[in-house]
């Protein structure tokens, strides 16, 4: 039995998809559907319901999936509001939902992945570039990019994860724009090319950033 | 009244210095007391206890610390071990003392301090330059240094905020030396600087390296 993840394989690669319903997600599926069996997740929606703030719902639904070639993860909340109002629960939000959920994901995730088998997180542009309200999505982040290149050089088996820091997409301005106001907003099929590239690619530690 | 903290000021500025009995804390601790009262605190010692990983006290340790010009944090707990070992409860000694207490001790730490005051955080060169067993303290420098940045742009009253990211210390390396293997170790006195820049400059949202 063939354990690593070759290009020359027959088998259809397997990726779990998590997030697979939203704005992002969707293009990733669009992207890398015609290549790979996809798994979808998310809260309420999909093949396998996730709860990224719950460890216990991960591991129950990276059970559910079975052995897979890429995770990738498109998922997780944020609070977003005035940094002087922010209370110790609405900060608990992003560390719970998008950090640690997608961490605890690569985590558990790795041991349901083969030899050479990858995880794609995402991240945001507000790393780097804050905004008014998302002091909380810049910290975790931030926090996704240093944890990558951190978790990168002690993955074993080969496995690989970066992570995808999307400015605005062009999708969200409708929902997300009074927020960021003067930035250039990325149209979501250019975003998916980076999960694309995290995935297909062969690189690991990385920072994809879309600007 | 002059509420502004100014260089021509008589009036000695006051600065709190949580971790001040630390390899950096006692740098710093050097570097500002010529200029400054120094408040030192930390967990078990100092002019006022504090611990970074308990609001309440990070509250009460303001609270006693009086109207400030400035506030130093060398201070805060990250656990090192091997990334696939790493517990949900190990994540959070970071997460709650390194990382969500420096953040709380800024946020209520502003409304402490006098117009035009600072704050100043620590972080680590992890964030950018990981080695194993590390990935948590990355993960939380990564956090900081975003943090900054943002927070910087909704602070009120002409408040500033950075964050300093040393490499490891010359003065730690019978300690941490295993972990930093090759890595070139910075002088206490020299990261001490980047503090009085901090504290003494005008800059905020800064991330100051010294490498
Ligand atoms: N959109 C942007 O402009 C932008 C820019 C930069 C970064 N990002 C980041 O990229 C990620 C995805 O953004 P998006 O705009 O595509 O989000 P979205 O449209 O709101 O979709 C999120 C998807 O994730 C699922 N989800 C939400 N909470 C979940 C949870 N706790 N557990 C599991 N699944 C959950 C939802 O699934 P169900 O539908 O099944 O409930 C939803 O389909 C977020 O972390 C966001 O911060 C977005
Ligand atoms: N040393 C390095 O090479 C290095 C390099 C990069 C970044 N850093 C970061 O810089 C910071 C300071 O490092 P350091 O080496 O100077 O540390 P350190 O020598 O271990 O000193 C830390 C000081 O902070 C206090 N402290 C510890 N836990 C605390 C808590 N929960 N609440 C309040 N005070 C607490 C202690 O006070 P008491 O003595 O009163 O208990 C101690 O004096 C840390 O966040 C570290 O990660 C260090």
């Amino acid at each position: 039995m063939n354990q690593t993840a070759s290009l020359t394989s027959t088998r259809r690669p397997r990726l779990l998809l998590v997030g697979a319903a939203g704005t992002i997600g969707r293009a990733v599926a669009a992207e890398l559907s015609p290549r790979y069996e996809v798994i979808t997740a998310g809260r309420t929606s999909g093949d396998i319901v996730i709860d990224m703030g719950e460890e216990a719902s991960i591991r129950a639904g990276l059970a559910r999936a079975g052995t897979l070639d890429a995770i990738v993860s498109t998922a997780g909340n944020v609070h977003f509001g005035p940094l002087a109002e922010m209370t110790p629960a609405q900060w608990q939000v992003g560390l719970q939902s998008k950090l640690m959920g997608q961490v605890t994901l690569a985590m558990i995730g790795a041991g349901h992945l083969r030899d050479g088998g990858s995880i794609t997180l995402s991240a945001g542009s507000l790393a780097e570039q804050p905004v008014r309200g998302g002091s909380s999505a810049s910290l975790v982040n931030g926090a996704l990019e240093s944890f990558v290149r951190a978790a990168a050089i002690e993955l074993p088996r080969g496995l690989r994860i970066n992570v995808v820091s999307p400015s605005v997409l062009q999708e969200s301005m409708p929902d997300y724009g009074p927020y960021f106001r003067g930035y250039e907003a990325v149209p979501a099929a250019r975003v998916a090319l980076a999960y694309g590239r995290s995935v297909e690619g062969a690189q690991t530690g990385q920072v994809y950033k879309v600007l």
